[in-house]
């Protein structure tokens, strides 16, 4: 027991507290289902009235248990789940199982109960899963420990699964089986007291039974842990997760659910994303996704061969290939050549491949050798439809024969025939993801390649760059003594400017002729911009005019804007102005950071301008940034062309674009104070390319 | 027999020509099939060799029936197919299925053949299925007729099904049957010589006992046609259609598939939005929808209610219902209150209501009743997960006898439970649409509302304004006596103002002088743009100067561009400058036509400027427009919040930009030699709102 959770998982004795013989209870099922599913260590029923429970010898208490319990599995009403707890400790036990429920889910007394509960499991040295849980599953065969009252008996395969919810968990155990889908750990958190699911996958990481992990969550209890975790054990598994609560109405139901905030989704997302975590949106998805996980390798590529006996399944798989950004494999001469010396004239030898409804056995056996043997092939999608005297389980067969001699390359089978083949074919061993449907199984190849790619990914690192910390605590100090929380565009300007942001040149001006002079300094044409610490959307009040090409315009603008704001009685506020370098530019950006109270400060990206709300063309990463992380996000969004160089125009400096964002979450790292920080825009010079930012607007907690 | 196809789908005598007794050929499968089903009518094999087919007395040729026949189904080697259709001929039969391959799908023999057998077709009056067709089906309990070679016996029902694809028509009626959905009648169109599926369309339009209609097309014939036809059939009955080769590979696919053009996609996807037809993207989705349409009223709105016994899938639930754009309701304090008095205090009666998993049958049907009561509710989603005790049939039966007495609000149930369920329920009548996942339900209902919305939509006309036509004609004259296809700005500008396009106050100079004079009468300040017969895009030579403040300015501007064009050695082709209103504006959008070879002109509107290309924000409409797609068209991209008015700018006039859609679709239909025109930008002011056209380009076929 060299894991804190092997008590848990891999106990030699199990003691069930609220074992009962009344049928249709959980201290009944729960009973039954461990004695039929064969539990190989010692099984302690303990009920105060003693007797026999299940033909075996019921307890009174734990205490009354003569050898050693490492685990128990607790299902008494919830005002007895402390004292219980207390016997335990006094038998020595150090895992617990909590099913019973009426605790955080239930309100305010529960939460209560649910802190005394955390409070005993710490200071007596245990770990517990629940409470409100469905319970835990190790189908290893050593083992054979099913302490869960799901409905089916688990079968043995590579998945490890961890549910916040405890129905829905149960609902999982079922589709799984009916889908020939084993699985080998199973935990359901429940309200995920102590153990949620960071343990998991931490345990999981080194089990090699445990091939993938699925993940049901609703909530992240502490994202930078999960972030750490998750990022590592990814390279090492696939992790697929389904994160319900996405929109604002299931995040609230999500809380009345378990009673746990559910974070913005934009920001899980991120989250998920930079940890390497597939996130699947439906629960048909993320089974399809285990299914071909658990049955293919990892390809080498992204390009797809289809072969099919039905042209129009063919067209719809393509359509999908193209709709999942994989590609069409271009197949050699020689394997068009290879295919027309024993297909039909009628059939098409181009992927995708038509062997034309008659094709026999026979073909789907050489066409598919063949097409696996040419090295433009990464995948093969193999299609069936029913045609008269060609059985679908012979043709399945053939498929899982040659994929035992080449298991080098993911096939998987697209069989559009009655659902009898699948039950048929799940009565034998299945080394083949069968779909029904065309674009099901492009879906499953198509995680495989995210896989892929996220393996090949460059880890990534967070670059510390040599900054100006101190200069920005001053500012930041200065503001808060100001009795303030936002920055005006100055001060703005220069915290940016002191992470080595490159903003565009100015000077600061508190007069007409302080401007003029500023301006012969920076270069016409210039642009003016009041700076103001009583108004902050400057463009409400004529506060910006751009292009001033000459002295004589720039002091008639300068008065014309006094005039404006003493005409309005806010020419209080008004610092002086800044004289900025006017950027020649047509291709504004968007950066910042926006912080969210769950998931902490996101660095933002995307199109700027008057299009930011209207575009929602922005993405999010979660700070601390990686360079890996800089280098997705700005390829993320749709403005990612304009860095590239649109029709006359300079590609960007993109690297220094990465850099820029990088640079931001080292200063919402270094300063957890900033709330919400925009660069809008951040313009791309057409003329030299740079990323230039000329305005800035930062606000502190 | 009031309609040319009743002869094919509700014929009295049937023969078919090429019957055999050879097991596992076509000829013998179709004879079983007729008589298995139990065709009503007369049947009369034909086979050279004469004897006896599957008990019934076979003819050496159709010559030899001595009674009348409606309609031959041909299964004969396609050599022998036209002089088959000679002898039908002579019989009188009015009706032909042919089943035979050999045709346009083979290449140029084939379609020489095929292009014979039409012209037959049309001399001799008949109506013809096929060639390379699986055949037809008409279930009604008068006629049973299965005269098509796939796997199942078919089910009966009320759908219309048209498949364009033989093998994958076969295959979705095997599937249809395992998901307890029966059809009314099937048409296998294959190469659709003659019958094609706007043919089926018109066919069903009254036909009561088809209640929806499902086509599976990999190219559309006459897209006008099909437009009329559908706009008119989806007022009366839903019609959904699976359009494969989307992508480019797949619609290379489709075409080496059925030698059909498949034409632009997003053209198809504006021709089905604008009928009124449910577009799907898979087969599953077909089905889910189909399955819907067959079981639920449309809603009266909106708005959704989830019960479950089980918070994770009513939350993903809900997740859902926000994605397709759908609300959830909000209960009434009344329908709350009767929730509380009988559901545990544990339980949510909030939206989804959680009825906890304890929840009894007794909890399911009360808890249904009170929800479909409220007048909060349209539409409700009833989630099962199995809990001890309940059966999940138990659940089912009871959602569906509530349902007998509250038909009027659609009602799906989302079973999270063993397979065997849903084969189990599907042993008796089914009522209610079950399916395993949430997600596949709220995509269900999102149908519904859609068709609802289509209902409830305006028809639609299209507009006639005063234009001047004569004008553009004369233009267009011009131009190709000109020898040239592309119009100068000003040719295309004229052409706009002629149709009534607000385009903007401008002034034609062919000299330094002349401009300063335009630029007087315009009012200062001006846009000056170059017109020059060799120079389409203007702004690569620097040929647009905006925001021209004086006469000396523009003077000093016309100089330079004169000497940029005479040292780039294209002087020769400038006929002059447009001096224009200066347009302020923010907010550029584009306007434009794009013909497509297959559907003809369409109507594209979306953002502009430098963004075109880069956010890819434009919708399109095949024209003509009515008024009611012009209303979808601008409402259909993001670009339409900028028309609203952004933070500080001024409300677009939206009708006005409507009506420029309408009366370029006017244009374009008065000039089908229109081959492409943009409005890029079409600016909207910043003070008044209006939509002008400041920059435009023809380009004739």
């Amino acid at each position: 027991m060299s894991h804190s959770l092997d008590c848990i998982m891999k106990p030699n004795a199990v003691a069930v507290i609220g074992a009962s013989t009344k049928p249709h209870t959980i201290g009944s099922d729960l009973m039954k289902r461990l004695i039929e599913y064969g539990y190989k260590g010692k099984l302690y029923p303990v009920n105060p009235k003693g007797g026999e429970i299940e033909g075996l010898k019921a307890y009174p208490s734990v205490l009354n248990i003569e050898g050693p319990v490492d685990m128990a599995v607790v299902v008494v009403n919830a005002k007895y789940v402390l004292a219980t707890i207390d016997q335990c400790h006094e038998k020595g036990i150090k895992g617990l199982v909590v099913i019973s429920a009426g605790f955080k889910e239930s309100g305010e007394e529960g939460a209560k109960l649910e802190a005394e509960l955390l409070e005993r499991v710490r200071r007596y040295g245990m770990r517990c899963v629940g409470p409100n849980c469905l319970g835990v599953v190790n189908t290893h065969p050593d083992l054979r420990m099913d302490a869960c009252f799901a409905e089916s008996l688990p079968m043995r395969g590579g998945i490890g699964f961890v549910s916040q919810s405890g129905a829905l968990g149960g609902g999982i155990l079922n589709i799984l089986q009916d889908l020939g889908i084993g699985f080998a750990q199973f935990i359901s958190i429940g309200n995920q007291a102590d153990v949620n699911a960071e343990d998991a996958l931490e345990y999981w990481e080194d089990q090699d039974d445990v091939k993938q992990v699925l993940l049901y969550m609703e909530s992240i209890k502490d994202p930078a842990n999960f972030r750490k975790l998750a990022t590592r054990v990814t390279r090492k598994k696939p992790v697929l997760a389904l994160k319900a609560g996405r929109s604002a109405a299931g995040a609230s139901a999500a809380s009345s659910h378990t009673g746990s905030l559910a974070g913005s989704d934009r920001a899980a997302e991120a989250l998920l994303r930079q940890s390497g975590v597939i996130r699947e949106y439906s629960l048909k998805q993320l089974f399809s996704t285990a299914k071909v996980f658990d049955n293919c390798p990892l390809p080498k590529g992204d390009r797809v061969c289809i072969i099919t006996n039905s042209g129009g399944p063919g067209i719809m798989a393509t359509d999908s290939v193209i709709d999942y950004g994989m590609r069409m494999a271009e197949l050699s001469e020689a394997t068009k050549e290879t295919l027309r010396s024993f297909l039909p004239a009628a059939a098409s030898v181009k992927n995708p491949v038509d062997m034309i409804a008659s094709a026999p056995l026979e073909h789907y056996r050489r066409t598919l050798e063949t097409v696996l043997a040419d090295d433009g092939v990464d995948m093969v999608i193999s299609i069936y439809l029913p045609f008269l005297g060609l059985k679908d389980t012979d043709v399945a067969h053939t498929l899982m024969d040659i994929k035992e001699a080449h298991p080098e390359k993911p096939i998987v089978g697209v069989f559009m025939t009655k659902n009898e083949f699948f039950t048929e074919i799940s009565k034998g061993r299945v080394t083949i993801p069968f779909y029904m449907y065309a674009e099901e199984a492009v879906d499953g190849l198509a995680r495989l390649n995210m896989q892929r790619k996220w393996m090949e990914r460059d880890e990534g690192r967070v670059v510390q760059f040599e900054v100006d910390k101190e200069r920005v605590a001053g500012i930041f100090s200065a503001v808060r003594a100001d009795g303030r929380k936002e920055l005006t565009t100055r001060e703005s300007l220069d915290v940016l400017e002191a992470y080595g942001v490159r903003v565009c040149r100015a000077k600061f001006a508190r007069s007409e002729d302080e401007a003029a002079a500023a301006a012969r300094e920076v270069g016409f044409p210039v642009v003016m911009k009041m700076t103001s610490k009583s108004t902050s959307h400057k463009t409400d009040v004529g506060g910006v005019r751009v292009n001033i090409g000459s002295e004589e315009e720039l002091r008639a603008q300068y008065r014309d804007l006094v005039a404006k704001l003493s005409e309005r009685g806010i020419l209080d506020g008004l610092e002086g102005v800044i004289i900025q370098e006017m950027v020649k530019s047509n291709r504004e950006l968007v950066c910042g950071v926006a912080a969210d109270p769950q998931y902490g400060p996101m660095i933002m990206f995307g199109t700027g301008g008057v299009f930011v709300e209207v575009m929602k063309d922005v993405g999010f990463a979660l700070a601390p940034l990686t360079d890996a992380d800089a280098h997705d996000l700005v390829r993320s969004v749709k403005a990612f062309k304009l860095l590239e160089g649109a029709r006359g125009t300079k590609p960007a400096d993109i690297a220094r674009v990465e850099e820029t964002l990088l640079r931001l979450s080292q200063l919402v790292t270094d300063f957890t104070e900033v709330q919400e920080l925009d660069i809008n825009p951040l313009m791309i010079s057409n003329t030299t390319g740079e990323a230039i930012a000329v305005d800035g607007r930062i606000k502190l907690a």
